[in-house]
């Protein structure tokens, strides 16, 4: 999926829009937008940030082909018109980006309001990205998510991603299996994506195997004789007890010949009481390192109900729950205009009205802080970078007002683009996954963290309501 | 999107089964497998199956590069020993595709059980694809469904589809605007799904547009002035009624100049009430033939509820609920083994016990027979093709019995391929769309329509349960 062209994969009134500025004679208006969410998914208390790689090669390959030129000279008005002008569609030919990009780098826990990504550059650049942008984001963010939920349910357990089959097409499959990665999963079945992305990929048998053979215990052996050293035999497709007794034999044999069978799988019934059953079998036989994996429409809920049932699985193997994060299969990411420069102008604040205050868009060029003490993060406070005299006092989103040091603090966005150009280089898939590790650590006891507005930006926002109103 | 190389996109143990085959000698081997599912998704009484073009492709391009191979020879077993060995790598990079597909075409109706696509053909290749076939299929087949649904509740109003930026995925937003329009969506906003895929595509301006200037009334002069012929007016960004007001007394500027406005679009607050008074506007001021799009998490219910409430929308624009499918975002397709041959011997049924009889798979090589009396379906018949002497009795799941003839039918499965070459044309993703609407049309009255197995395929299915037991 690397360096495809993505450009025209935007909405059409982006390129509507885009006319009408140039029309209007705006192009030299500059505009910041950020992009933020209202609301953690699945009811939770945090969100991943996921999917800013994928931003940064969607945006170092935009630009309009000849071909695309081409389509959109070729669309109609209403009245059978060309939807565009010619001189317009030779603009976006030789448009090049030159936006500065800053977002929060992947795996961070992030909160409602702040800014994940923040584009600030020429109007018709920042509102031609918005779709894809928030594409990228909202699905990454959403599942990266979601498996650290799963992985904290599993506490510790290794989880294994196995949602390929039942995932949102090829690109959903294999964004699913990279996010759930960052997100703490341990390894995928999605081969592809081990190669794109260096996950590492497991996987040994299917029912299939065992169907392809008369007998159940020729079909393990059958497997024992090809692959000695990946040997997870799936015990239920006829009687799972009767199962795991035939793979404890051949798991015999090949203990006499050198190798070690890595364990079983469990795919349908009663999964805590079969797994109870299956670990005292197999102890009984002298396999106590042999792995129970267990499979069956897995997610967060159902791990911490078996767990609660004693079930004995040592491996989660986790599909379509994860990859569709099925619950909530989409995040409300928005993207939303919160200034404009036109030329030898100053900047103009703007926000995004709505009846409730709280889905009110936040006015400035925005980054986030984050205050800690003896490395404990203490409250987030989104702050106006433009504004000099920013104060120490933070109004958090429930209205209450907190006083913070800026002793130890940490900027939540890094710069990504300077006017066009890369100037940040992506950690390792691996470093990533361990910045949400610890990231989830970080936060895993805090209760209602605090999270607001700085006060002065909270004084501009009720000023422009105001004037608005 | 197209011929880009999905080979690796599968399970890891789609290839350890491959091995495991190819060491035990079983590579001349012959299997039949059936894509299916269970069960309608969102407990509705249809499904459209869709997505064969995309299984075209991918099966054309089908093949182990050598960067695939080198991939796969670099994996590593428990023990540290290379996963595959160089002998089955080398099998697998000549590897020609050279199965049989047969298949129900897009946009036809189909219910559980029902093969959407029969694969035959070698075991290895057959196993090896299953994967991909199914993240295709069952993504596909499950958004032209909802989108079916969505359109049967705008009762013949126009439905454009928005949900790019929510998709999952780039590829899922493609493919779901793909799917969306074969189930009977009139346009999309998507440009990339309008341009690889000649959907028609639509979008004038959004919330930023009016943000961007001082005033409303400004934000829709400008818009009319730069694009008179693509006039929407989005007009619920501060106050929704004085929003049409200013987007009447532009119309009417524009239309002293020769161009009429389309309409306007209302994104927020009470739908049924503000079209309702939008409408009396407009009509007082002789905007009779304008439209009113509607959008916010719309979706077949919200549409029905808005219609019993006397909504006076015209055009509904639907978003996330249908690109993700949000209240079922997976159909549970699977893939299941029906019947092996090993060479110079007969073919062998198969079937996957469950505790429940529902879940059975059926053996055999089957197709699906629909039965018509004057073109209105009567029964959808899953036949065994092999077998020479067939009934005419079906036992429909509910376990009874019907009689059919034999004068007007349709087999549902066409061939694809045959030996690995394509012998199908895809129709247009028009003609693909009309045919939707026709099928859908077909069944829209007809209630527990009886599907079932053929008698002897049946008996045969018993059979195998009692051996199994």
């Amino acid at each position: 999926m690397k360096s495809f062209n993505l450009t025209l994969l935007t909405d059409l009134y982006q390129l509507t829009m885009a006319n009408g500025y140039w029309k209007n004679g705006m192009n030299q208006h500059e505009a910041v937008f950020h992009l933020f969410f209202r609301k953690h998914p699945f009811k939770g208390s945090y969100t991943i940030a996921c999917g800013l790689e994928y931003v940064i090669e969607y945006l170092q390959n935009l630009k309009f082909e000849v071909d695309d030129i081409q389509y959109l000279g070729n669309l109609k008005a209403n009245d059978g018109k060309p939807l565009f002008e010619e001189s317009f569609l030779n603009y976006l030919q030789r448009m090049e980006f030159s936006c500065d990009i800053d977002a929060v780098p992947e795996g961070t826990v992030v909160f409602p309001h702040q800014p994940l990504i923040r584009v600030k550059g020429p109007l018709i650049q920042v509102q031609l990205i918005e779709t894809t942008l928030l594409n990228l984001i909202n699905f990454s963010s959403l599942i990266a998510t979601k498996s650290a939920r799963i992985c904290q349910a599993a506490k510790g357990d290794s989880v294994l991603e196995f949602g390929l089959r039942r995932a949102q097409g090829p690109h959903g499959g294999l964004m699913a299996s990279r996010a759930a990665y960052i997100g703490g999963c341990h390894a995928t079945s999605n081969v592809l994506a081990g190669k794109l992305y260096q996950i590492p990929i497991k996987g040994t048998h299917a029912h299939s195997w065992v169907m392809c053979f008369d007998e159940e215990l020729e079909s393990f052996e059958a497997y024992a004789k090809a692959m000695p050293n990946n040997c997870v035999f799936l015990v239920d497709t006829f009687n799972t007890i009767e199962g795991v007794k035939k793979a404890i034999s051949v798991g015999k044999k090949l203990r006499d010949k050198g190798y070690e069978m890595t364990g079983i799988r469990l795919d349908s019934g009663d999964l805590a009481a079969l797994s109870i059953q299956a670990r005292k079998l197999l102890d009984e036989a002298n396999f106590k390192n042999a792995v129970i994996i267990a499979s069956n429409d897995l997610d967060e809920y159902r791990i911490q109900t078996l767990k609660e049932q004693g079930a004995k699985i040592t491996v989660w193997g986790v599909g379509t729950r994860l990859s569709t994060a099925y619950d909530q299969p989409a995040l409300g990411g928005v993207y939303k205009l919160a200034a404009v420069k036109a030329p030898q102008e100053d900047w103009k604040f703007k926000i995004k009205l709505s009846e409730q205050i709280i889905k009110v868009s936040n006015p400035g060029i925005l980054n986030t802080i984050r205050v800690f003490k003896n490395h404990i993060p203490q409250m987030d406070v989104i702050i106006n970078e433009i504004e000099k005299n920013n104060s120490l006092t933070m109004i958090s989103f429930s209205e209450k007002e907190y006083s913070f040091s800026e002793n130890e603090i940490q900027k939540l966005l890094v710069p990504i683009f300077k006017k066009g150009k890369l100037i940040y280089k992506n950690p390792s898939i691996h470093e990533m996954r361990k910045h949400t590790l610890e990231q989830v650590f970080l936060f895993h006891n805090i209760k209602n963290y605090p999270a607001g507005l700085e006060k002065k930006l909270h004084q501009l926002k009720l000023k422009l309501i105001n004037k608005k109103k």
